[in-house]
């Protein structure tokens, strides 16, 4: 059997990749593949918990050392329980969110090494990287006005802009190192022309 | 201001480490230190909510890796906001397991490799390690019987003989490792004994 294919969707607040989730989703169902939607930090029960202590609101809020490998342990939980039964059995896997994103977040916006991410990652995920990752760029101050009109913020959401500028720049040099498995999108276009441009690579996947 | 000690106490289920430590801690605080007594996994509110996730039944146990890792953000937080503070402030703490433990059940019980356990040791403590550690040593099948009397069984306490052979033996090759700051009691003993046992090796704390 042919192993399935691994998506990742990545990017900051407020770009729009739940529209794009599911644009992607209904894209990939409508040429017949089989399909599984997730997303990180999450995707099992205990991901979930661990995310849930992620995001929240505490008097003990994670220290960026406790935050990387809480979320590296969901991680784990997610790969051996979901995504790796599911790409060995052949169905492809879209997910929220994955390992750039700690790069950016943790790695860029916290401060962390971008070596000792990477130790974690050969760790955790021996070999296993996405085969293809879809980044939703925007100017942050244009996101954050959109994440913000959804109402209440988690954690995360509340970091001030500088925050999400460096997450948006550890997103690009991210996508300028691995540029075969990088796809950017302009997520600051009409919703139309993001989806058009989605679609095209997409189509480039199906073609090769 | 001299820096604090850092003492540890390991051992398997049942070797008597709760009236232990109670003991210790008595002996020292008459000594008129200023000490912190505390626990891994947990010891701040997040590591004791991790410490919940990882001690409890679930539909969705975590794999070998995700349980490596929240023992390892559980003792990140714990060295940031209490261990650390508590030795820069000249306090001493006291711990009822730590890194010893993640060797022996982790490493020795699952199988993960040690080697990866040190790459997250230099990770997340750098150069902190125990000053002193007690190893509480008995035969298993002794301390599962006591453990088995008190009730209710974690999920950790559940696991058979083998399992807790290999974790003796794993904090066996531990000690040997370090005898410098490895102290072995024959917990198998009368409590008197082992209380005389542990009442030595405190006193040689105390003169050098």
């Amino acid at each position: 059997m042919k192993p399935g294919q691994f998506l990742t969707v990545e990017g900051g607040e407020g770009v729009g990749k739940s529209t794009n989730l599911d644009f992607i989703a209904k894209t990939l169902r409508a040429q017949g593949i089989d399909l599984v939607v997730t997303r990180e930090p999450g995707g099992t029960p205990l991901a979930e918990a661990l995310r849930a202590l992620l995001i929240s609101d505490s008097e003990d809020p994670p220290c960026p050392n406790a935050e990387l490998l809480m979320i590296f342990a969901a991680r784990a939980q997610h790969l051996s329980t979901v995504i790796e039964p599911a790409l060995k059995a052949g169905r492809w896997v879209l997910c929220d969110r994955f390992t750039d994103a700690t790069f950016a977040y943790q790695g860029a916006g916290r401060g962390i090494e971008w070596s000792s991410i990477e130790t974690l990652e050969n760790l955790i995920q021996g070999d296993r990287r996405p085969d293809l990752t879809l980044l939703l760029d925007m100017e942050p101050a244009i996101g954050m006005d959109r994440a913000g009109s959804r109402g209440a913020l988690d954690r995360f959401e509340r970091e001030a802009l500088p925050f999400f500028d460096r997450v948006r720049r550890g997103y690009k040099t991210r996508a300028a190192q691995a540029p075969h498995r990088y796809r950017v999108i302009d997520a600051s276009q009409s919703i139309d022309a993001v989806q058009r441009d989605i679609a095209r690579v997409l189509a480039e996947l199906f073609n090769g």
